[in-house]
């Protein structure tokens, strides 16, 4: 959908040796200067679908004849190949989808065939139908695109197994752990979100088609052979239930999308630290970098700054959807036709997001030796000193843990500030009273932290 | 926990029949009067039996000696007794629970005994494996709450199955419809709410002890035996991604309780309606009303508002806990701190509201002469009478709901507001041009909202 | 925009006698079938109006020659002429609206003149600025189109002076009041929303051009004279404040729009209930309502709906808003780039809400009759029976309180239910001792609704 | 209200020199171990001081006689001062703290003296004058905290007005800046926050007292007099508007104090950053730090951490605030009870911050040292280099920034990392045709940091 410009046209790019990726200037800039489709356009294929399963239970209910069975099916399946073809696009006179595409038909075959297919089905039905369809179709969607990234962030966290790194808590150094641990740990994270979001597949999984406008309807339908048609398990099991709580699902994929976002947001924030002069880390690839428009030499993490700010997005679309849905009266509610808007604009701007971070991943450039010299860095091994000491003697954990805080206070006074000094360590036992009785090799060597990190034992 | 007094202290009472629920009280006026317990008093039964567990660990991995284990083990179950007695209170000014425990301990056996139960663990994965105690209990208790909620709806459901009642779109009149089925609808809402709940029972079901301060720890300890003895299905399967998520488990139950509330919400909402002067279709018990400070007839639906707004500060704490999470680096953050608060605020907020609503429920006078009249009016049987029309002649919908529209122009032109009339439908099938030959008897047989209903058929 | 199609085509309408108001069709569907503009498209001519101040400023500097200021001010008021005509439309593959208006001029007078409007500005600046002049544009259209709809307000507001009606607490009959008195609250409300635009357009009134990437620059540049040309009250008073902080503006707009949209939204509610068959106190104009695909006689308060969820929608705007700029380090942060979008999206949702309202509340039908029944039922005039009993014997409120309530009990026994009987109010002065000494004609003139309403003294 | 424990006792503070702060050990575990105080009891004074003026009224108006009024105002000034001593103390069994109060004054002075009180008023615009004077008196406070905060801001950013130190976007190195300037900029947002506190205290300056359960009252009240008494600048205009919009202020406050809590948090978030072991910029003093239950070394920037979590609390209060009140039909709803709870919890949690701040910044170390060698890294100088050739040459801005970022590539391939090379400059110019000739002297003056600085002039 877009190209790369050459430079003199860009503001930026003549320090980078790789243009930016496609999809990167795709997710980063789009809005800006690109439209939004209208909501209605993603349900195309939807509706078509569900009509098709319509037109098949109305004839078989023998509300339909054999010849106007066949012409909506041949208009349909048409109808579905200009679609394909990009040749079918919304009337905006036509109110929404639903009426372009029955309009479509009667226009075809008259409206005493096109004006049957409605029967026994209200657009409350009809749009929350379409809706499921679309909403099982991006979970299974995104359940893919997760997969993928969980690829990489596995090769790569086997690849870094073990590249040691400090492990942070509240930002400062904690202990000893790998890069590769930290990558996993991600793999996890998101692991839980694909089971979440096969939990709603399944809670989800039956057809709203045939509660009309709420209430059932009068005329002689077959929901359940609808359900079917359309892939579901079963049908729906209250009509208003399903109607009152248009919505619902697309609150409950919205939070488990932020969910996701918020993981990857967690990267996206590691990441930028990660390449921070400051720590230097890491470095992204150029084609994942963006420029500046004034400033010469900015390479810079934007795509990871969007997925915190995409992130921030999906918490407030979950707020909404739950807002609008919030204490209506029983039935159908106009309000929550603003649930389709706010669902399919979040589910456009996400569904980049697990092949970039993919790509990001896959491409940065890790310094092992910066790593390693800060996990040796501000004290970060002494609980792996303390926990070595209460293997090796017994000492029990709290005056262990008193006698080694007293000994980084004096290491400090004497002038250390990465490891725990063993003269410190024999001023502290004096002090406190708890005495320590070990060798001065083994006291350095425990708060080593390559040692430290050997001794810790993570399979996956 | 609090009586209700005679009706000279308070401010109003004189009008009712019966005095409030006392949990009502309880759930409507609480806060205003009674302090907020600290949250860490909630966690003292549960971080007793992680430390029950984790004694029975170090034990078995010979880092306590038997005399050590069984000490500890006996000054826990003496401690769990004093809590069951309400004689163990936590100390302010030693920080938190966990400091409260460990020090009674040292007390009573001196710190090398109590000094050792800390060994191989942290605060960190301590109090979140905590907290997932608490969530999981949580968890079940809401399950069985709503289970018997849900019980009360199903026996209303079926207790007014034949009370017609209008069926709303848009807060207007829609279609006929029961008392009884809207009842079920929620009874169905909330049973999708307890398959929520036990998808994350099962999403969650692993423990936290172990992960240490997040990247485990050099101590020989056993995560797989404590995870069982806590009764989790396994152990965690990365100890970053557990610190690192401390708040995730709350947020997703925080939202499914969310999703409850909502449809708590509409239901409340529904009962408010339905019970004013206005709509006068159901009456709420005295026990369930509560009065005004000046106005002396006032029973009002406080309990039914007050979820409505709980539902409200759910969403908000579904949002604070999201975004608290939000983009932080990887590791321990004190910022995740704060979700212990909110997720315990919500869930002893929303503790009352399944027993509430099923007193409410259950006491409710309804009056089925006003439902059935309303039933009647405002066109509101004119889909049912379109649909009888296609069903018995075979009319394509479209067209007989252009005819239908313009019988009900001309009706209301010759001053008829409820039911269509078979004149102004005659004059309607001459304009249109679209005939349709049936008897004027059927033509008002149809119209008729308990002809209508008995023609649906649902069953539950 | 849009034009309303005939009956054959739309699947409702044929029992409508006007039209819907175009406008309000074009709230309604709007984006399920039009695309959303890019957000860029927005700030043309805010960013040709700060290229001409940034020209002006750079000629008075004499970092533009005569020439080049003369081709670049030409340019861009030709520029100014084609957007006005529409012609100009901006080119996706060129990022942004910042680097298609520099490349327009470049390729029109070369980059030797082009190459130079950037000179000590960054985008950084430059977008804060646009969006600055876009949010005070924003403000005074928002500010006009309020004031119209307080016109309609006061208007209806004296109309509808003296028609009594219900006034709620709880959703019940409480006291009497007058319709009139309703919409002038709302007039009152809205004033003080007006009142919150203009604080606004105070407390961000200066200029953030100059402030370069976040830290100023080493350019001899004059902000203080663009920020004049700019119609700004001052510059900025320190360059990493305005950039770090994109985002404030737009979120305290956001809100005051959301405070805008609550009041809205319970006028919304307040006429949606209202016109409800129950309630039957109103009838929206047909031209103000929707209709339904399936039912015929519906006609739906669909925009009062929608200004409901877009209360929803704007209130978690707000929060996303700030979610993005929270807790970021010092400097611009790509994550606030969204905040553009989403301030953009509300503010074109919200347009045409003002004139929706009015033209819903200028075209109303009002049922005094009903009204008035309604005023005098469900015991509602017992306030004012207590406060007339206060006034006219001076018996304390407290008791007085005590002596309605138990009237009111004994009432409903003696089968009254709207007015508290005389007899009663006898039995509950044995019953109580507190005794009150007035007449059966005064006591029931002072339960009257008209009566009440004319003790009360609202002028407005 | 805490004291601090030695060390035995606590789990942590054997390595540190000075003991935590007592009001930060206060912020950061608060609530685990202290109740939070039923929200009524905040509004004793509040209620105290408004049944005062509405004695005054009473009297006025000849509603309560002298001897009533002087035993009334005797026992309300008795109740203030046992309230100061701590001894009023609410009783939970009478509802709420308008109901204490009221009952305290009928049993010392009988029914009929203290059964006045309430003559004229509601609780409905009582409670919601409670709140209006507690808003407003939080206001006042807040914005004294806040000057208060900008004082130590003030002298800070005058102490390291020349300390040098990279500035950051996208949190790359940018261009040269100093710590003062950072810090100035802090002051700066802050004033806008007073500013906006300011804005409110005069939109809601204005008395509810009158407005009786929202519909003004039959008694002959002076609402003006007693708005005057209460000290606000007038009386209500509408009653229906201010009992409506019970939460707006509420929330209106809660936005301001977001929107100062994310400044804060972003203080707070480039603190956290700069005290990082990678970062080194500065180190937070002991005693504004806490360490850990396991690692002996740590020193954590806790309360800066809670910081950032508050500020997301008061963003979910804001939209809870707004939720509950959206769509509301008119009058008073129990659903904004809730708002009571939301905002005064918020104030209490934030009452603390604007000192912790203060005290933070006050006691910082900073490392000058570490700071200028970062900002003479990662090629910051860029753009300051680009700027100083436009201004010395008048190249057009856009070659220079070509010319520049050619430099970059090429002194990046010739293993230069940190200032653009002069080779590596000429070599650009030959592949660029772009000429610009300066000394290499001039050269690399224009790229150090302290020139760059000392070139930009700012005062504060």
């Amino acid at each position: 959908m877009k190209k790369t410009k050459t430079s003199h046209d860009k503001l930026w790019g003549n320090a980078f040796t790789e243009s930016p990726e496609k999809l990167m200037m795709e997710f980063t800039s789009s809005h800006d200067v690109y439209p939004i489709n209208p909501a209605d356009s993603v349900l195309i294929p939807y509706d078509i679908k569900q009509n098709i399963a319509q037109v098949k239970m109305l004839y078989k209910q023998k509300i339909l004849n054999k010849k106007e069975h066949n012409n909506l099916l041949e208009g349909l399946n048409q109808l579905y190949g200009l679609w394909e073809k990009g040749e079918f696009v919304l009337d905006p006179m036509l109110e929404d989808v639903h009426t372009n595409i029955e309009n479509w038909l009667s226009k075809k075959y008259g409206i005493d065939v096109g004006g049957k297919i409605h029967t026994g089905r209200s657009r409350n039905d009809q749009v929350v139908t379409d809706m499921y369809l679309y909403l099982h179709d991006q979970i299974q969607y995104t359940i893919k695109s997760i997969q993928l990234l969980n690829k990489s962030l596995y090769k790569s966290a086997k690849k870094y197994q073990d590249t040691i790194c400090p492990g942070y808590t509240h930002h400062q150094h904690a202990v000893v752990t790998s890069l590769g641990l930290i990558l996993h740990s991600f793999n996890i994270s998101f692991k839980r979100d694909i089971k979440g979001l096969q939990d709603l597949a399944q809670k989800y999984n039956y057809s709203p088609l045939g509660s009309g406008v709420g209430y059932g309807t009068l005329i002689n339908i077959d929901p359940t052979f609808s359900a079917k048609e359309l892939g579901f398990e079963r049908k729906f099991k209250n009509p208003i239930d399903v109607i009152s709580n248009r919505g619902e699902f697309e609150a409950a994929l919205a939070f488990q999308i932020c969910q996701f976002l918020n993981h990857a947001s967690s990267l996206a924030q590691t990441f930028i630290l990660f390449s921070t002069t400051e720590f230097g880390f890491l470095k992204l690839a150029d084609h994942y970098s963006t420029g500046s428009s004034a400033m010469p030499q900015k390479k810079n993490p934007d795509a990871l700054e969007l997925i915190k700010s995409t992130a921030s997005v999906a918490n407030s679309n979950v707020s909404a959807l739950m807002q609008i849905t919030k204490g209506n009266l029983i039935g159908y509610n106009r309000d929550t036709q603003e649930t389709k808007h706010i669902v399919y604009h979040l589910l456009s701007k996400v569904e980049l997001i697990p092949k970039i971070l993919s790509g990001i991943i896959e491409t940065i450039t890790v310094f092992p030796k910066v790593l390693e010299n800060q996990a040796n860095k501000g004290f970060i091994n002494s609980l792996g000193l303390m926990e070595m000491i209460i293997n090796e003697t017994g000492l029990p954990m709290r005056k262990a843990k008193i006698l080694i805080e007293l000994s980084i206070k004096k290491s400090v006074e004497n002038g250390f500030s990465d490891k725990v000094d063993f003269i410190s360590f024999k001023e502290a036992q004096q002090l406190s009273g708890i005495i320590c009785d070990i060798s001065e090799e083994s006291f350095y060597v425990w708060q080593d932290a390559n040692f430290q990190f050997n001794q810790l034992d993570f399979n996956y």
